[in-house]
């Protein structure tokens, strides 16, 4: 695939600078061929320990574990598409991550194959930092076959093997005794060592609620057995940080071994303390600590990356034990957005960190107060992660702005635009430009998302027209990735349901509507709308949940962005049903090459 | 005011039980003359200690502040009306809320009046659980004064003065000396209690960054000139638990009389620490605790009570020394929803215990292994804080249910609407049904809010038609209070766009529209949409903010709710367009009792 080299490097805080300096780096995008194509651990140069697996030369570096493309795509509806979890991942990378947890490979072939290809991106990546790449597997010889296939491409490749520890888990779900459990949770672990995998992780799910010998022992256990990494879930989000980080306290001083091994921490959010329950345990001496973008997860989510990175950078020093990480922070804004535009989970505005009104003030724009001595009430500055105020740059675009200046515009907000990609977007820009005055970043940024985040194509949208005086009436022009053209009109009880009535009577894919959601993203009713669907197939697309072993009819999420709420509405209802037959053909394919020449962009 | 009392009374679970029983109490609205009008305390029956201000008989009991109306009001664009702020004051009631912070008088007469009307609310309920009612109040003469005026008429009256106590806040900000800052604080203290007010609560603002001599030293000073309550708060959201807990240890153990006041808390979110260092705090002796509803407030808000009261009510036993509150925490989710739709604040799917996803699972709604034996994974039960599933109630409404079928279905969904509300919400009702198969609890509760949730009425929407065949364009029929029609017609961009603009040619008050969203909230897109605007005027609508001092232009919300999208978002706009309106005219009315009448519902 091509590659390219991006034109900005980080620059490398020291570990003890609480604020980083204010050299304006934005993050920046290389797009070739419809996808951001950047060699993505170009940017981080932060300091770094050497990587091993069992052991960090310096006592004070926390490894950010991220989770987002595994437990965070088991929230309900956040399903992605394999080219998504790429883009995802590379965006890691750029972070600073120092291990991806990139899916559960044998849960179905397609999240099989997103590992892989993730595992295959970092093989051989030319650059000081290369995230390790880690594949979730249960305590059984199939899922850690199936793991060490899809990782073992990269060039740091992890297994991750869990199983759970508390008597009401080994009780009601494996049916166990606790010494059977210890036999399995030791023999998977030396499995998945013989088959050549020098970094294996051993989660004891449940830890919160489990027996303390217990853990001691079976934690004992699977360190003989060859596991670096012992990773410490509250699974149900029940414990305080004063609990937990007891827990990691204990755990450490009494499980023999431990000495050799890094202790992690997972903790889930369910009343609401899974960024001071990590804290406190990389406090208590944790050395990875397992989070998402966005926290987001199954119920309430997980401990997020934004809030727990930011806390150790700004509170590192003073008062967790000059604890840090290498996160290159100047990436989370954009990995926020990213994430919530392909998880299809939108943050509330009170959000820390990335929330829109993380750092605003009722008062509106005009905070002169607050920006003459902005130390009194922010303690991160917005440069810190990445945020740009709305056209605070220099470059102002107009409807007689030319390709060259939208090409600079676009550089400017991190986004590196070529070719057709620059040609389609020039086209909608200036469609846009030739009906508002103002064209704000943030609706470039809507532009371009609509271009390039999209899954790969089978039905594109060429028009859309309605009516709505007495019935609503929509005509819609769908044209095949074959090159056919299908028309088809119907009426609805509104313009936009007409419209996907329309839809669906090309496409004959019968989906049930799940969610629909429309936000103008900027100021005026003149701005360009961003429309979010969820559907789900009638036909089920089948996945294995991680932890219940059931099996999973997953949704889709699509988006659509322009200035007409109706035609906004059928784009996204088209990517959508685009993401689903992606799916579904895969599901049907035999043969394995040509189902991976469709996904492998 | 019409007043009834509810039928349902709540169960009080003794304050050692960690579940609540699983008796089917749903929270009843009674709806006369177009709002709910219960007797607000009716519900709460909990075992809770007598009250005195500087004095809790029971050391074990932590006292529930919400500052909902005051901090949470707030963030951008969350301003309300002052019949949405009594709403909010009755639902705070029934939750069982000990102090109800109902605003800051001396910011507008808005402000004062909302305070007014909301403590004569609670002047003299028959019950026995009166929550008090507190004003805030900057640090001088006239605030406190206004601040007495608003709340004297309350059975249990409250004031709550501040000043700011870091170097940075005194150097910057005040431009004062610590010296004087002591003596302001200790002489405002004094003229509160001077003007009759037993109850006064005193918070030294950025309390986290104070030099803790000084703090000491200033808390002492005001606990001799008669503060019953000190109120530390985090206001950076900067600290750790672990640091926030030794702060509130320190002045427990060094403030001089702090044995004869109470120790409150009030934690911003800033860091996603909020909930933490609430507990932190109570645990090291705190007896008050001030959150807001879903964690609303600026920037990343403030604790939210939902999660400071589940993690007290499930861990206060086992883990916090057993602490309890007096909260019914069946009425948490309406309160939720209530503050949602009136603050225009939509909160994240993944948020702790109120999210949509908080008890969903990927697996979707078969969720047979889980409902098996849901221990394993919830550890609240979603009967707990008053969440219904979908449907899961007996009646199921059609196209050939009557009215009668519609009020028994509203009652049993906690809504009791009589008369011309119940007419209306029927017709509307008819509508859907002929055009929908299934009927949902959620299209019933988002017709409802439609009916019920809005500002007094200005203008109302009659009809809108509209055509997107080539241009779009479109119609509207407008009728005012005083009963003339008008109607006007425009084009625009897009449908609503052209709507828009025709509503802005009958309104003629000059605004800019700062936010659109529109959600489908059932599924399927012949479902109810509802629609989301957030207006500010061009003549602005002013109020003092509590910290910065400076002026805040302020925003209004409105919502509608249609299975046309068009219409939906019309109904949000003029909604909006009312609510300013209602504010606009009680900036020009000089007769303060023709004022009254009008916003007194």
């Amino acid at each position: 695939m091509a590659s390219s080299i991006c034109k900005h490097a980080a620059i490398a805080p020291s570990p003890t600078t609480f604020r980083s300096q204010k050299i304006p780096i934005r993050p920046v995008y290389l797009i070739r061929n419809g996808r951001p194509s950047a060699s993505a651990a170009v940017h981080c140069s932060l300091l770094r320990p050497e990587y091993t697996p069992n052991h960090i030369p310096d006592p004070k570096y926390v490894r950010i574990f991220d989770t987002t493309l595994r437990d965070g795509e088991q929230s309900p509806g956040a399903t992605m598409t394999t080219k998504e979890k790429l883009d995802i991942a590379r965006q890691l990378a750029r972070l600073g991550v120092d291990i991806i947890e990139a899916g559960f490979p044998a849960s179905s072939d397609a999240d099989f194959e997103a590992v892989e290809l993730i595992a295959r991106e970092f093989a051989n990546v030319d650059s000081e930092h290369v995230p390790v790449i880690c594949g979730l597997a249960r305590c059984n010889k199939r899922d850690i076959e199936r793991s060490w296939e899809a990782v073992k491409h990269a060039r740091k490749p992890r297994i991750h093997t869990f199983i759970a520890t508390s008597e009401i888990h080994m009780q009601f779900k494996l049916k166990m005794t606790p010494e059977q459990v210890v036999e399995k949770a030791r023999s998977m672990v030396a499995y998945a060592r013989s088959l050549g995998c020098e970094d294996v992780e051993f989660s004891p799910e449940d830890a919160g609620r489990s027996d303390r010998e217990f853990l001691y022992q079976i934690l004992g256990e699977v360190i003989k057995a060859g596991a670096t990494t012992l990773n410490i879930p509250d699974t149900v989000g029940y414990t305080l940080p004063s609990e937990f980080g007891q827990l990691i306290a204990d755990i450490k001083a009494n499980t023999p071994g431990i000495e050799n091994v890094i202790i992690s921490t997972h903790c889930q959010n369910d009343l609401g303390l899974s960024t001071a329950n990590t804290l406190a345990g990389a406090y208590a001496g944790a050395r990875q600590v397992e989070v998402t973008i966005n926290g987001i997860g199954e119920r309430a989510g997980n401990a997020s990356l934004e809030e727990v990175v930011m806390a150790i950078k700004c509170r590192g020093e003073q008062a967790l034990g000059g604890l840090y990480t290498g996160i290159n922070t100047q990436h989370i804004v954009m990995a926020s957005k990213m994430v919530e535009e392909y998880s299809g989970l939108r943050i509330q505005p009170h959000k820390a960190i990335v929330g829109a009104n993380a750092f605003a003030h009722e008062s509106g724009i005009h905070q002169d107060g607050m920006l003459k001595h902005k130390n009194t009430y922010e303690i991160i500055s917005p440069e810190d992660i990445g945020l740009l105020r709305s056209n605070e740059s220099g470059i102002v675009l107009g409807k007689l702005s030319g390709r060259h200046a939208l090409k600079a515009k676009m550089l400017e907000l991190g986004y590196d635009i070529d070719g057709k990609e620059l040609d389609d977007l020039f086209s909608r820009f200036k469609a846009v430009a030739g009906n508002k005055k103002n064209i704000s970043d943030d609706d470039l940024v809507a532009l371009v998302s609509d271009e390039v985040f999209q899954p790969q194509t089978v039905w594109k949208l060429e028009d859309v027209t309605c009516g709505s005086l007495g019935l609503s009436t929509a005509t819609v022009k769908l044209i095949h990735a074959n090159g056919d053209e299908h028309i088809s009109c119907s009426v609805g009880t509104g313009p936009v349901d007409a419209a996907y009535k329309a839809v669906d009577l090309v496409v004959k894919v019968p989906v049930t509507l799940l969610e629909y959601s429309l936000n103008g993203v900027t100021e005026g009713i003149d701005a360009i709308a961003t429309t979010r669907v969820l559907i789900r197939g009638e036909d089920n697309v089948i996945a294995t949940h991680a932890y219940t072993g059931e099996s999973v009819n997953r949704a889709f999420s699509g988006t659509g962005a322009s200035m007409d709420i109706v035609i906004s509405s059928v784009r996204a209802y088209v990517n959508a049903l685009n993401k689903l037959l992606g799916f579904k053909s895969r599901l049907k394919t035999e043969d394995p090459n040509e189902s991976k020449v469709m996904h492998t962009l």
